[in-house]
């Protein structure tokens, strides 16, 4: 009996697409960003207030991923230089992005007139902490009421991160949430990320982050 | 050339298991609830404050559901009669429980000696919602900070529940959550939730919603 053999599995294929979305984005100059978070930490508020800060410097485009409805796209009409909605309901994977539904997409954005690209995931900290994108950067937002423990109970996608958002920071006053055990449990996770602590409603910590972002924009355009 | 007939896909393993589950749970007369909700929107903390409220007169057990760690059980540790960890991160699917990871761990509990057992899914809006588990109800938390839009992006948690706890109402005064729009967005997706506004921080709601709860156990035991 002949042997069915299974050449490549799911995540080896996506991480082969990812590679060719990295280069299509290279070559075109667009740093991207995957920007992933649990619902409602502020993915959409972030990404607003940051192009907002932004927008003079850099022509900035996103990508935003939900499970159903056009809700965050709309809110960037008039505030991002391109924005294209991506529905996972009916897709095999629904619960985040993937490099295929990547791929798919980039070509309908403008690449050549935008410097940044922020993809939004879907509002999850499992499924988006398993599929590579092909985006440069990769920022976890994590917000005062979700609580401490989160790195300690979703480890991957503070693992694999590059930075960490610790947003509504205006909440301090109102929750039980332990900063020095949240950073201690992000330390032993992953020494080398980056961490702003923001409140996308004040504003407070934002002009850090822009910084750091401006700064690898920089890095990313001029490497290549 | 012969062909490969695909015998089952996964969603139908996944409900003729659950329907294994639900007989199991019966036959020992044990109601389970599925808990589900995002990270941090309060599972742990609305279980540990039903059980307070209703140990005096059922035995009530907790099936806690993580990628990883066990801070969760620990938390149940004197409150529930039983609890037992479920880490998923191993697992094939590790963004939801699914029913067969039920069947597993089920009878590692006592179910002779339990009245009510919650099932404490995994924090995740989007995977939950595709397996059912063989539970008799299935209870979604949403909690204020998490934005009043939730219903629109994560339709399909909603549409299959049968009761929604939006907790957290004393961050009201802090929030900008509409109300009326979210119940609205509900009543549209499924006319039939039961619907209860609670704070597991002051105990607002809880007598309601534990009044319902009390209910069904009722119905559900004396039924069988």
């Amino acid at each position: 009996m002949k042997k069915i053999e299974v050449v490549q599995d799911v995540m080896s294929v996506n991480d082969t697409v990812a590679a060719t979305n990295r280069q299509l984005l290279d070559s075109h100059k667009v740093m991207a960003v995957n920007v992933m978070a649990s619902p409602g930490a502020g993915k959409t508020s972030l990404i607003i207030a940051t192009i907002l800060r932004l927008r003079d410097k850099y022509d900035i485009a996103v990508m935003e991923g939900d499970v159903a409805s056009s809700v965050d796209a709309e809110k960037m009409e008039g505030v991002a230089k391109a924005v294209i909605q991506v529905n996972t309901q009916y897709h095999s994977i629904a619960c985040s992005l993937i490099a295929n539904v990547v791929s798919q997409t980039l070509p309908k954005l403008p690449l050549d007139d935008i410097d940044l690209l922020f993809i939004e995931n879907l509002g999850n900290l499992i499924c988006p902490s398993r599929f590579i994108l092909g985006a440069h950067k990769r920022v976890v937002i994590t917000s005062l009421p979700e609580g401490d423990d989160k790195p300690i109970k979703y480890p991957l996608i503070f693992l694999n991160a590059d930075v960490v958002l610790i947003n509504k920071m205006d909440f301090m006053p109102y929750v039980d949430f332990n900063m020095k055990l949240f950073r201690e449990s992000l330390f032993n996770l992953n020494p080398k990320l980056k961490i702003f602590e923001i409140s996308c409603k004040t504003g407070s910590g934002l002009e850090d982050w822009c910084a750091w972002l401006e700064k690898e924009i920089k890095n990313t355009i001029e490497v290549q």
